[in-house]
């Protein structure tokens, strides 16, 4: 086996209890033993990040970012010293950092830093010495020397950004699950694992509703072309490849099927039809800090037309508000809000090539009943909004009409 | 009232919960109205510092010091982080760091570090701006950027230098007691709290059993003249001040009594009575890190002596080994040692001046039925070993006999 480097990451629930965290040290001694080099980031340890919120919000409800920065950034500290500590116990040479000791520089935005520069110099140095270099994820320093970190998903950014500045061979991002599924496979129990997938089809993904891996750091991955593999702590299968380009032995047209339940559709009826007035309402949305996710203009054939946008169900009343104020002073007809709708995706790089994708979705969509209530495309996706209650049965319909059932 | 800068340092009970969390921000926030500029100390949260200790050994029973301090200096790091967001609360401006960001320089002896500097431009520079600063006690980094911390009593260490560094006005060390008492209230009850007491008193104290402050803290206090209040952070009440000297309106000669039962006494009988015996079973003992606390040998009248000394029980059974393998080397006679001692003290400045204390003491102990094993003096000190028995009884014959008691 030839000699790599590899950037291992492992999330807080591969890291949950004891018996855990030395599985995990068994399987990065492994690597050690079979003649690579290791580079392990660490999330906290399971529920540690939300008690450390909880505990600060006992004591204020608005605590202050940089506060919150110090506060959580222990949760990874603690997982570096006990990872290191039991591959210690495995006679394995290890050393800990914190992201401010490896000199994981961000700027100011504390809660959701962003990385300016990636020091690598205190980790050449200790691979050097043959010790396996464990880091703290999620976590950087401001060069004012304040603690930061990165937001959600910012162990994943960590392990990225590492492999990326290190060179690495691989970069594996160990989590719960064996790797991207087709689809949910708790709604569809014939969902198969993925074994490669691109970054813009994972982004398309991750955005659409997967949790596995947050877009920021496929963006990232696919900014400088960082291979990742997903894979499950629990098990020694190989997982799914997110990587520039598949080579598939035959042409998958649909890699996978989303689903997202928690978006609200608002309908501002009879818009006047004129330049500026959309304008003034999604800039209106978006001072409040309201993500508006799709939106339907149609053609106008009166001096009316409609307009329909998404957004997460959790900013609903927020976002009616605000509209209703808005449409007020512009003049609309009335203001309506849906949340008994889904979002319903079908994602794939091979759709470029074949056209009658949409055709096929549209028909499928039909044969179960569910009208479609609004249509979005991208380049490589294709999202419908239907009812709620169509949902599961069509996603079902689709997964396997575009062959991707076991 | 005029403009003091203040150092207060706050223990684990003092920060137990939230309540007692946003109780120390209520006290350090009224001290900020008041005018005067406030650099913080805190100790981890209740028994965090155990805690972290039990999950450490459940992963490695014989862990890595570097990274028992990177693990330890966590619970420091989630104190200073929560009692910033609490006098935010409170509308007071506070910055938190830890001892890596101040810049408390340590030597490179994890666990157990010694301060080789300590950093105060960051400090000043946020006093400056009127903010509250908060330091992480207890922890240090090496030139290198490790964290280490300082041992037991650490955060207190790590206030006094602060107070020597900034020049001080004062130096609060907060705790769950009122001050430091003229001997253990929980077995005299008329046992006073001390208004002012010297560092030698102190440490004598210190040393002798008295549980508040720890040596080292006051040994530097001493060396560098700064003035220590000790006092409760649950009571308005001033505690004791810990000063070079005291000026006294009545002359004190003892000023405590302390008592100490975890000591083990060891008695190597029939020592060979020439040159280099003793040097070679102490130096024994002290290449095995065990300290030895009382020693005594008496005058021999043959060729042979008996040599006894005490060491802390927790260190018994090692000791016992190490003992009588150097002694069967010597040709000693037998090696006995007897746990059912107890070391009572007195202690006090005036007993320079004052002939006849040790005279009275013994007298005490006399009456009490309580024979003499050993006794050990220094210039403010006598110390006697008696069987455990009799101590509480003797310690509270004592505490009346030089006028301590309310």
């Amino acid at each position: 086996m030839s000699h790599k480097l590899i950037v291992q990451k492992f999330g807080g629930s591969s890291l949950a209890n004891v018996e855990r965290i030395q599985n995990v040290a068994k399987r990065v001694a492994g690597y050690k033993k079979n003649g690579h080099d290791l580079v392990v980031v660490v999330s906290a340890l399971g529920d540690t990040t939300d008690e450390l919120i909880e505990l600060a919000n006992k004591i204020n409800t608005e605590p202050s970012e940089r506060e919150m920065d110090m506060l959580l950034s222990t949760g990874e500290q603690i997982s570096v010293a006990l990872l290191a500590m039991a591959l210690h116990k495995l006679k394995v040479e290890a050393i800990s950092f914190t992201g401010l000791q490896i000199g994981i520089i961000t700027d100011t935005s504390h809660t959701r830093a962003r990385i300016l520069k990636v020091n690598t110099e205190k980790i050449k140095e200790e691979l050097q010495k043959g010790k396996i270099v464990i880091v703290a994820g999620f976590q950087g320093v401001t060069p004012n020397q304040d603690i930061t970190t990165l937001g959600r998903g910012g162990s994943d950014l960590t392990a990225v950004a590492l492999a990326k500045e290190l060179k690495a061979d691989e970069c594996e991002i160990y989590t719960d699950v064996e790797g991207i599924f087709t689809t949910d496979p708790r709604i569809e129990p014939k969902a198969r694992k993925i074994n490669a997938i691109t970054y813009d089809e994972m982004l398309e993904m991750a955005s659409l509703g997967a949790q596995v891996m947050q877009a920021r750091s496929i963006e990232v991955a696919k900014k400088f072309d960082v291979p990742i593999h997903v894979r499950s702590s629990f098990s020694q299968k190989p997982g799914t490849m997110i990587i520039r380009e598949v080579k598939r032995m035959e042409e998958v047209v649909v890699s996978g099927v989303t689903l997202n339940k928690n978006e609200a559709k608002i309908t501002v009826c009879d818009v006047p039809d004129k330049p500026g007035v959309a304008a003034r309402i999604f800039n209106e949305l978006s001072g409040a800090g309201i993500n508006v996710d799709m939106i339907v203009q149609n053609v106008s054939h009166t001096r009316k037309t409609d307009i329909s946008f998404t957004i997460s169900k959790a900013e609903s009343v927020k976002t009616l508000k605000t509209v209703k104020k808005v449409a007020a002073k512009i003049g609309t007809g009335e203001v309506l809000m849906d949340d008994d709708i889904a979002r319903l995706s079908i994602v794939g790089v091979g759709m470029k090539s074949h056209p009658g994708v949409a055709g096929t979705m549209f028909k499928v969509l039909a044969e179960n009943k569910a009208n479609i209530e609004m249509i979005s495309t991208s380049d490589i996706s294709i999202s419908c909004i239907i009812k709620k209650k169509f949902a599961e049965t069509a996603l079902r319909a689709l997964h396997g009409k575009f062959g991707l059932a076991k």
